[in-house]
């Protein structure tokens, strides 16, 4: 065993280069973990840091031969363990894959390296009039790691998620061929969607080493309108008419009362909402609008103020630019309010949006028949429903997830609508999700993987 | 093996009724072909009028067991040769099923089975005020056919195609199990994503029983400008520059002249475009913008208008609603009328829009090296070219088509942009594709079929 595992070091420097590779306490605390709030860190065998696609099929073949685990790992910013190793693991690290290779103004796409970040093409399209708008809290977050989980994020309500800016991948197989998947191009119809089961497979099919994104115009005007509701199935019952509506919302959030109160306070951020309205709202949506002529932006800002009036909401509050930005940049930061504030686990829930009012008053029942706090906001739009469960003990936050999941999928949902599975929801799934699919799923995984060396573990047992 | 077919007739009519399961003579010729001008219409072993799923799962059960081939049929106008049964097969035809379950105007979703009409489906969406944008010219086409063949049409610039519009699916899994896909909502990250995988597949992974489908809110009004150019290079060169505008125009198709004179001329259609401005045009763009404001989409067209003069327009026609209506409803029938002027094949490559001028200049030198005539129009804004090959040489003509795609793929482009390969483009796709994505399929195609039952011979080999 010892062997093996000298003889993989040696393999895997020639392949990246001493340099980059980590062994022991060479490996920094970073890599053990990615966000979620319930996994142990874990120091892998192996960290390397590949700079091209043909490095990572060698270090593909290596793991094939020795029977290695590998783990791909972007950012670190994932929020179920898909990017956690196991400690007999080579951690594929992307950070040397880092470059925008190419944004194409002509086909609206870009060209990237897994290792980019949010921010750095949000760079790169903003100079080009273009934007890349799937938009996850975190913008750290590497384009590699949103193609793993399909990540979502607040304009999924408008443009979708990550999967439905996938044009095309370049990915290593895990038996070391380098595929090109799609293009530039919005639609084919030549053979099975390669692309398309790639995402979202958080690295157990495939190590995608390019991804050719697809870019939106860049609009120039927003406007945001928060409205305070007396509770939150009022909210929940105007989701549906403010999409309906057809003004077409770039974010469509809402906020429970306690999630308001905590993101505003740790942002320190004031509102200009009057106490007695705050002290009678239970929660808030937040509509933003976007538009190129400004005309158009105050008109649609009007109808959707008369609108919400009409669905009950309390008061409307046009934000400035700057609050607009501090708010939503304070949602951003829920998921860290929530875990400074001692969370104990987060789940994202999706479901039909006119489900949400159902699931609301579910989830309340199942918190209080638990004794356990459970709060949130989320893409109400999407009906992708974020929430923090504040419960210690084990056992019984096992059960209050098992509820709050088995509730949404009553509904017609699903576990996650954009963070994954990983290791850390994995039991859940493999609980609740239909047999037939689960062993279709292991045959696509052995297709793709036959000796099984793409993180094991994640997703399927 | 008469043993065996007499047992499996017997078997067919248990489970759908003896009136359900047609043989011999009773098997209309309808049955024997989809619309493909090159494929020999072959009369199936049977056909199966199954009425739910379960139904549908038993046949897949008996055909597992008799290894007997299974192909599904909606409306039989597709392009490719995917609903071409073999001599020995059982076609099941999905006519019996084809009822729109529910408009549900809360989530935006239709769910629909496999034999609603994208005519029916319109009807149901038109009095909820909401539209399936979706419009591959036929309207008799089957939902059902649209998934097996990821359909496009001429708003895919603005909305996507088939493939962004399912949500969810029913299936039937060669192995007789029922699982559900997706659901009302347009996002998930809990798994493989079955539903991206099965569209497109063209009845080689499972059999469709159920389509849970993405619905817009309908817009109240549109316009549609015509512009004539000197030549096909110009137009190709003014496309990304329209889309690039951000007036997200609802369909941006280009026409050469050729195409423009036999489909008017078959439809009897004027345009009112002076003779001196025809003789001139070598190529036409057609733009149709919506609007739910008038006056937004007037400032639209006059945008719009504007812009294409600046790229080259000979003039501007604002067609009004009757004219333009039916110049789409000609373009619909591009194909019929490429096929009564003797088309010998019509393909559909697809390629990053920006390759439209090579790709032109390349489909001509292509053309006059072979002495064959080749002509068309096309989804411009998807860089999705339909050509209709007049060729009588079969050997000439494989040649043509071989390197017409060819030419596609080497611009980055695929085959297929929305006819999918079936029969009739398969020799081109295996010899064109790279051999380790097409192992890989084979692997997938394996793990959902493992018995080889599903369209054999359609896709792979």
């Amino acid at each position: 065993m010892a062997d093996v595992v000298t003889e993989t070091g040696t393999g895997l420097a020639e392949i990246v280069g001493a340099d980059h590779v980590l062994t022991g306490d060479a490996i920094g605390e970073d890599y053990t973990h990615d966000e979620t709030l319930t996994a142990e860190p874990t120091r892998p065998a192996f960290v390397v840091r590949p700079e091209n696609a043909e490095q990572v099929a060698a270090v593909l073949r290596l793991a094939a031969e020795t029977g290695t685990p590998v783990t791909a790992r972007g950012s670190g910013t994932g929020l179920c363990g898909s990017a956690n190793p196991s400690p007999e693991a080579i951690l594929v690290s992307f950070e040397r894959m880092n470059a925008v290779l190419e944004i194409d103004t002509d086909n609206h796409v870009a060209v990237v390296q897994p290792g980019v970040t949010l921010a750095e093409l949000e760079e790169h399209t903003r100079a080009a009039g273009l934007v890349y708008p799937v938009y996850p809290g975190e913008l750290s977050a590497s384009l590699g790691g949103n193609v793993g989980t399909n990540a979502g994020g607040m304009r999924a309500v408008k443009y979708g998620v990550t999967r439905h800016h996938v044009l095309g991948l370049e990915a290593v197989l895990a038996t070391g061929e380098i595929i090109r998947t799609g293009g530039r191009y919005v639609k084919a119809s030549t053979g099975y969607d390669l692309t398309q089961l790639i995402v979202g497979s958080e690295g157990t099919l495939a190590l995608v080493t390019e991804a050719v994104l697809k870019l939106q115009p860049r609009m120039a005007n927003q406007a945001t309108v928060l409205a305070p509701f007396p509770d939150l199935a009022t909210v929940a019952r105007a989701v549906p008419r403010v999409v309906g509506s057809g003004v077409g919302p770039l974010i469509l959030e809402y906020i429970d009362a306690l999630t308001m109160g905590a993101i505003t306070y740790t942002a320190d951020l004031s509102l200009g909402v009057p106490d007695e309205i705050r002290d009678a709202a239970q929660a808030y949506l937040v509509v933003m609008l976007e538009n190129n002529a400004t005309e158009r932006l105050d008109q649609d800002v009007e109808a959707v103020a008369t609108l919400l009036t009409e669905l009950g909401a309390l008061e409307n509050y046009v934000l400035d630019g700057s609050a607009a930005r501090k708010l939503i940049e304070a949602r951003e930061k829920a998921f860290f309010t929530a875990k400074g504030a001692g969370a104990d686990d987060i789940i994202d829930t999706v479901l039909p949006r006119s489900a949400l009012p159902e699931y609301f008053a579910k989830v309340l029942e199942i918190a209080q028949g638990n004794q356990t706090l459970v709060v949130g906001c989320g893409h109400a739009g999407d009906g992708n429903v974020h929430l923090a469960v504040f419960q210690k003990d084990p056992d019984v936050r096992h059960r209050v997830l098992h509820e709050l999941f088995a509730s949404g999928m009553r509904l017609g949902g699903a576990i996650s609508g954009e963070h994954g599975i990983g290791h850390e929801k994995k039991r859940h799934f493999l609980e609740l999700e239909d047999p037939n699919k689960i062993a279709l799923m292991r045959r696509i995984k052995q297709a793709f993987d036959p000796s099984g060396i793409l993180n094991p573990g994640v997703l399927l047992d």
